[in-house]
């Protein structure tokens, strides 16, 4: 493609989809074509993917694109009609959670599943308040993105919503070497709750990404989530997971994120990885709860657990069995830790490196006693790293964390490729 | 599959997906195989399919099926990186509407088509109302959820919410003969604005289904939808087309149903039959309109006009080219017209045949002075073309519609196994 050809593609997508799309980088990436953990563009050029969790069990997993073009040949319909496929992929979901956690309800993206989640939250409490962290993402329908308070304005927040500082022990309120906290974030969960009373509310549910992902990936401290969980239960609460990040093996001990706390969560919702890229999602929950949101509502999403989802879902299963993805992503963790954490040592720009699993976070900062949070420098590394063929993202609210966060097939062979140039380019900022 | 092993199915089903999931009939169908109009069960019973227009273009259609496996097979990726796909999608759907509705944005359903648009209405408008058709379906997000009032309790409404009384002639407040239907049920608009003017609210939108599917399928009449977008427009609000039921050709005349009325609308949301069965959806708005909600928000849906989504919903508009399904709808609804109106002469138990293109509602009435609704008998006439192979719904406030609304590949040869059995069953009701 010639760049008058990509000057050309830029200017008809911005006039096709307009103003409200986002590119990433200022020359955004072409790509067309992806296997494993790389992704191709339109010069043939091959990127290592170190961001997209999406394609889970990697870009075009042939034995998923098998079963997905195996069932879309035969039959896609919806859950009006009996079908083995939703069934037992509801049952395998179930078999990799808690016996609790025994009832699955299928949509199609992260979004429809925390809002399915919320309103269930709602009318199982009877109480109207939600509690989330400072900076979350949790989606983006007209409710759930006033529960992304990463983007959503402050000024506009409802008053049935209370925020709890994240247990960022790098840059909150309390620091890494402090006894207990755990219980010392988790009272944050107190105070949010006494703030709803204020305005009149109960908290219908607290809901967290077991990574905190746009905090800039932390790792929930020891007993965090025992002690938040027992506090919104405590006000009459349930408790939701939000694993479209943390899980599917992601963290490496567990399949879900929730599991590394030894909590049991009222509601678990999954997106993204799931599907390996197909619009697949769901929410799971209790008997009970189910029980009770169903006397008074049925539900029922139109493409949620169709035929051809559910197959999609059993073959990302499959994959994870067949190829021993959390064993070997929990060695990857361990393999990345020493040589991710070692860049602290060697670059003064390096403030803070966490993470488990596949998924870390390494903080820059301009000055590492005021721990001014350096953006432009994670900005250079994430160009500079695609410059040099390795995709990375930015994420947290000062947009100064590089985030790595591969496909699970992410190997040995391939941490070389990401660490050396990210050593290099980190060196090169001084 | 033996009677055992069905039954064990739905036993799992109901332990596995919990009391919120439905099926239809008493004794569901377990469908295991689907090829354009056909549907197959686990028995090879073949069953006509005049109820799913999910599967517009026929059920597994080759050539969709073909697009989507060899997308799925290349990349399978989101939106932030630049691909053709999702901008010849946009470009090609575009061009299928007027030039004022040229910026596409895309979601993977309908429910999250009519919460953005309404998310969209509300930002761009600072207004917070909404005006739906009583007994309407709209999607099922926390939001959303309201908006169907055909299953929402009506005592739960926000006070931001009005309904109007959906034109119908048969059984509305103005009936058929009368002059003017069109104004007149139009005028139930303004009652709406100033029922939320009493409530402290005005419009942000009006949203209605073209072919008013879950009040028992309405054609606007004529008038209506001019009259009903002047009065909204006029008290600021936005008007947003929801095509999930009445687009991509149902109705006959025109790709999407809003056509039919000579209107223009501000926003147009598209899902279910866009995809053939993929999960895809679409908000279609102007750049206008676009750029004053991007003012404050982004917008992305990790799923969303993947390159997948996009590839399958190209496909489609290529079936909906080459195989001519516009001109063959028009074509299969002044055939289906008179025979299915012919149903009212020979039985008493018809009260009312409406509908267009392949979009029809037959309404069973106990008596047709009194015009008492005849649920039962639709339940009956439903369950018993099951029997003799021949898939319909039934539909409306009252149970009472028999709804046929085949894939648009329905053709003449298929017309006559509908309507014989049905003629049939009518008959035998007495």
């Amino acid at each position: 493609m010639s760049e008058a050809e990509y000057a050309d593609l830029l200017r008809r997508r911005e006039q096709a989809l307009g103003p409200a799309y986002r590119l990433f980088y200022d020359d955004p990436v072409h790509l067309v074509r992806g296997e494993g953990v790389w992704l191709f563009d339109a010069e043939g050029r091959r990127y290592l993917d170190c961001y997209n969790n999406v394609a889970s069990v990697g870009h075009c997993h042939p034995y998923v694109v098998e079963a997905l073009a195996r069932q879309a040949a035969t039959l896609n319909t919806h859950t009006r009609y009996l079908h083995e496929n939703v069934v037992a992929y509801a049952e395998r979901l179930q078999a990799t959670m808690p016996d609790e956690l025994d009832t699955c309800m299928f949509v199609c993206t992260g979004t429809e599943a925390n809002d399915l989640a919320f309103r269930i939250a709602r009318m199982v409490t009877g109480q109207q308040g939600a509690i989330v962290a400072e900076d979350a993402y949790h989606g983006n329908s007209m409710v759930v993105t006033t529960l992304s308070t990463a983007e959503y304005p402050a000024a506009d927040r409802p008053a049935w919503l209370a925020t709890v500082e994240p247990p960022n022990p790098y840059r909150g309120t309390f620091r890494y070497g402090e006894e207990g906290l755990g219980p010392k974030y988790a009272g944050r969960a107190g105070e949010a709750i006494t703030q709803l009373a204020r305005a009149g509310h109960r908290p219908a549910m607290f809901m967290s990404c077991g990574i905190f992902d746009s905090n800039g990936a932390l790792v929930p401290p020891e007993g965090y989530y025992r002690e938040v969980f027992a506090q919104v239960r405590a006000a009459g609460g349930l408790c939701v997971a939000d694993e479209v990040q943390s899980g599917l093996c992601r963290l490496g001990d567990h399949v879900w994120g929730y599991q590394d706390s030894g909590v049991v969560p009222d509601i678990v919702t999954l997106g993204k990885p799931i599907g390996d890229g197909h619009p697949l999602a769901a929410v799971v929950t209790t008997r009970d709860i189910a029980a009770a949101f169903a006397r008074k509502f049925s539900y029922f999403n139109t493409f949620g657990g169709n035929p051809v989802s559910a197959a999609v879902g059993l073959a990302v299963l499959d994959v994870i069995e067949r190829e021993n993805v959390l064993h070997r992503v929990h060695d990857m963790g361990r393999l990345l830790q020493p040589r991710l954490r070692g860049l602290m040592e060697r670059h003064e720009r390096v403030g803070d490196v966490r993470g488990k699993g596949l998924f870390w976070g390494i903080e820059l900062v301009t000055d590492r006693a005021t721990r001014e949070p350096d953006r432009a420098a994670a900005g250079q590394v994430r160009d500079r790293l695609r410059q040099q063929g390795v995709l990375v993202g930015t994420t947290g609210p000062y947009g100064n964390v590089v985030k790595i966060r591969p496909p699970l097939v992410f190997a040995p062979e391939h941490a070389e490729l990401l660490l050396d140039p990210l050593d290099a380019i980190l060196a090169s900022l001084g």
